[in-house]
Parts: structure tokens; C-alpha cells; sequence
């Protein structure tokens, strides 16, 4: 493996620079050739731990996944995946919550959308929208009604402390009770994004990707950025950890995420179930007898 | 009011002995017909509160509903929610979890029933079963294939120690998102169940609510009671406190259910939405519109 997951790990209790963490390839080992034939060779191995989470009927797996418009999220996901059995994966892709939505705690549209077990689940946007878009534009909390929360001056430094402290415990009784969460950050450039920015506008393939109003969020770099890094800082964890991932190189971006996975999956030590004597031997009972038919 | 709530209330933090409380109405000024009387207004007043909860559209409302068998949960649940709106209350009763459900973690289930803001809900057993009759058959544990958790012998003091904590945070999340948390233990004698099973077994059109099970439960009494005592305790905080009603006495358990959520109801101090002077003079000139057609 040409990739050190660690070097992408946002560590516990360090706070969170994401200057400090690069958003291209940095190595000199890997090109994009080079980088498709092992993503191919790691989706391979994913397919197949996939095959034994199944058997293995233990854990689930939750992969969250979070970026600024246009780092890659789908196209990440519709390649790192495309190898896997589609029975044991679950896309939940979250937009802006819908009224039913809104009139439940912001956890419960995600609860719902939570994996089985053996199932391996990829929240595109996530509960952490509840802490960065929110964040950006505290008036879309008022939209939840919390009592206290009346108006934007009621949200205070303590009211997103304490909805850290409410995410941490959420994922704290997920992974006690078997859900392995992996949490991932595209980090790509403003400049990437810039540039994916106008493909999308002038190439009319991907018209429908852009919309006006992603130019209003990209003047909030700054904020999202700090947003993000207020959110990794709190609650990357020893149970659910953070990695920020290189956006601006696709090829890349997709290796990373492939290698993280496989990583985290490889530490769980998953075999097929061991069959019992018992069992054993009816197999080679039924084995006879379909000789002997 | 001639019941004080706050003594069937089990206070934070003290170890709860069930024998301490009482299971029957111990008082002097009330019987059965006056007390049926009080329910009466109680409901009234429910209902109307009920009103202002959904006018108010901040909070919801879970009552959580446990008891050993013919304690009275579903003739308490029929005879309180009958004067309420039952667009506003939404009853979920839990069974023995199915395969879907337990492919979940625990609280999955009871996470996609939880009401809605303006919402009353009532859980007819719930989450908290997974503390009792499964503390006093440990086996029922194993159906969850937690990791780690491979035999009756792992499950030590300490795993339940450590699902006291999940339910706390689970409820603590809830609660500070503005779900008011009123949690109810019907406490029947051993005798008055007998008497209520003998009832089930000799009237033709009661059987239906006897299964010879009932009896293997019923011989697990005390396990029951300790398991009870040890989730009390354990759970009953400021944002979900439990309150120990006597219920050998159907009409006084139903009076106590109806005036410990009036008594809630009112700590929140919920009032209709005023409105601005804005609309104020809207309503006036829709007013006079009216009356010129």
C-alpha cells in the first residue's frame, strides 16, 4: 500500500487545522495511472470484506460522508462503490430536511437511514449539516423550533457546544452497540473548486450541477472552513473518527477513501463464520448424498 | 388537586426500592367515585393543554408506559387519551422485536416512532425493555449480535452499566431538542395480578389477554422487580424523570397518569402564540371584509 491512512486521521482531541492538511496529492510515488490500477485492486478487497461483514453479521458500517460543493462526493462514491454488492449498500443522500423532517429532532431522519447490520450505509451529507450549514446561517435553526432558541442572538457558542456533545453521544451508542463509523472531509481547494465551478457551467453535460446560488456559499469560504474545523476538532473520536481526504485530484481522492475503508475494516479482523464439527459434518453428509443421487 | 405528584416522582440520583412505594391509593379523602369524577376534569384539562401543545408547536410530549403484565398500561392508555385529539397522539406499542428491528441497534425502533413537534406520543412498553426483560433473560441479549457479546457470560454488571448510560444519553439528546420526557412505572402487587390473571382466565371474553407464559414471567416476580428497580434508579433524571404509580386501584392509577402530564403540561407554561400587532390588524380588516361582502 503506497497510501498511510493515519496521515489523513484528524487526531482526538487536537485542534483541527485545515490548512494544515493538503488538499492535493503531495506524494512522488503515484500518478493518475498509476493510482486507477490500485483503486481497482482495493475496490476488489472491498468487495470482498464486504462479502465477509455480510457473513459475519456482527457489525454495520456507517460512512459519512461531507465536503464543500462540487469536492467529489458523488463521483466518489458512485466509483469506490460501483464494485460492491448493491443488496448490502445504502446511499442516504440528505438535502434540506422537508417539514416532517423539521418537526422531529434533526437526528431522526438520519436515524431512520441507518445501516443494518452487515449492511454498509454512506450518508451523503450528514447529521453534521446540523452544526456547518447551520453554523454558516444560524437563522435556518429557528426553522427547528427548539424551545429557548427564539431568536439568531439565542444561539450562542454554548448552543453548538452542546450539539457537539449531542453528536459525540449519538455516535458514542451507535458504535457501542456494533456500528463501525467512518467519517470523511473532502478538502478541496477554492481554486479546485472554482474550476470544477466553471466546467459546470460551460459544459452543458453538467449544466444541471451548478446553480446560482452555489456561488452564495462559495463566498462563505472562510466560514464553512472554520465550520468544518470546529466540527472535526469536537467530535473526532476514537469511535468515529475523521479523515480529510486530498480533494483535488479525483484519481486520488477516490484511492484515499478506498484505502481508508479497506483500513478500517482490515482492524475489525472479520473472518467468514467458523462451522461447527457438527455442522461440518453434515456437510460432508449432504455432500454424499448428493454424490449418491 | 388532591394528588401530589411529586410523591410517586423517584428522585435523581436515590436508590429506588420499589417496596417504599405504595401499590395501592393509601390516601383517606378519595374513592372511587369521586376520583372518577377528578379524572373527568383532569381530562378536560388535557385535552385542552393538549390543544395549546400543538397551537404552541415548540415542544412534543413522550410518555413512556411500563409495568409487569395486567398492571393496566393499555386500560390506563384507553380511558386518559379518550378526550384528547387523536390527530395529536400517536400510540406505539412494542412487541418482541422483529428481524428488521433487530438488525438495528436498540433504539432504532423506538427512534422512527418518537412524536412529532405539537405531538403527544406514548410508548406502551419501550427502550426500556431492553434493560428489563432483558436483564432477566440475559439470552434475549445475544439476538442482537453485538460485537463482543458472544455469550450469557459477557453480559456482566458492567454491559448493563454501560446501556443505563446509552438510554440516558439517548434521552438527554431528546430532551434538549425539546422533547418533554414523562416516564410512568404502573407498580401492581403480586396479588392483584393474580387476582387480574384469575379475572382473564374465567371470563370467556378476557382470555384473549392470558397466554400460559404469563405464569413463567410471573415466577420471575422479584428478578423483575430488582431489573425495575435498577433502570429507575439508574434513569430517572431532571430531563426524564420516572414516576412510581400505585396500580392496584384502576381508577386512582388512571387520576394519578392523568394529573402527573397535567402537572407537566403546566411546568411548561405553554400558551396559545400571540400575535403581533401586525396581524392583529389583519385579522381586524379580514373582519370587516367579511362583514361588507
Amino acid at each position: 500500500m503506497k497510501i498511510k491512512c493515519a496521515d489523513f486521521l484528524a487526531k482526538e482531541g487536537k485542534k483541527c487545522k485545515l490548512s494544515k492538511f493538503p488538499t492535493a496529492y503531495t506524494g512522488k510515488t503515484l500518478d493518475k495511472d498509476a493510482g486507477e490500477k490500485l483503486l481497482e485492486k482495493s475496490k476488489q478487497q472491498l468487495a470482498e470484506m464486504q462479502d465477509i461483514l455480510y457473513a459475519h453479521d456482527e457489525y454495520r458500517v456507517l460512512v459519512v460522508l461531507q465536503a464543500m460543493d462540487a469536492a467529489g462526493k458523488d463521483s466518489a462514491i458512485k466509483h469506490i462503490m460501483s464494485g460492491m454488492n448493491p443488496s448490502g449498500v445504502k446511499v442516504a443522500n440528505f438535502k434540506v430536511p422537508n417539514s416532517t423532517e423539521l418537526d422531529h429532532d434533526y437526528f431522526w431522519r438520519h436515524y431512520k437511514e441507518l445501516p443494518g447490520r452487515g449492511e454498509i450505509g454512506i450518508f451523503n451529507r450528514s447529521h453534521y449539516e446540523n452544526v456547518l450549514v447551520t453554523r454558516v446561517h444560524p437563522e435556518y435553526i429557528l426553522n427547528e423550533k427548539i424551545p429557548g432558541i427564539d431568536s439568531v442572538k439565542d444561539i450562542t457558542p454554548e448552543f453548538w457546544e452542546k450539539r457537539m456533545d449531542q453528536i459525540r453521544r449519538f455516535e458514542k451508542n451507535l458504535a457501542e452497540n456494533g456500528t463501525v463509523i467512518i467519517k470523511i472531509f473532502l478538502h478541496v481547494s477554492k481554486d479546485e473548486q472554482k474550476k470544477r465551478f466553471l466546467e459546470r457551467i460551460e459544459d452543458p453535460s453538467k449544466n444541471w450541477k451548478f446553480s446560482f446560488g452555489d456561488l452564495k456559499e462559495r463566498a462563505l469560504w472562510e466560514e464553512y472552513q472554520s465550520a468544518y474545523e470546529a466540527a472535526i476538532t469536537a467530535t473526532s473520536t476514537s469511535f468515529a473518527p475523521w479523515y480529510i481526504v486530498p480533494a483535488d485530484d479525483k484519481w486520488f481522492t477516490r484511492l484515499a477513501i478506498a484505502e481508508i475503508l479497506g483500513d478500517q475494516f482490515k482492524k475489525l479482523k472479520l473472518t467468514y463464520p467458523e462451522v461447527s464439527a457438527e455442522t461440518k459434518a453434515e456437510l460432508e453428509k449432504a455432500k454424499a448424498m448428493l454424490l449418491n443421487e
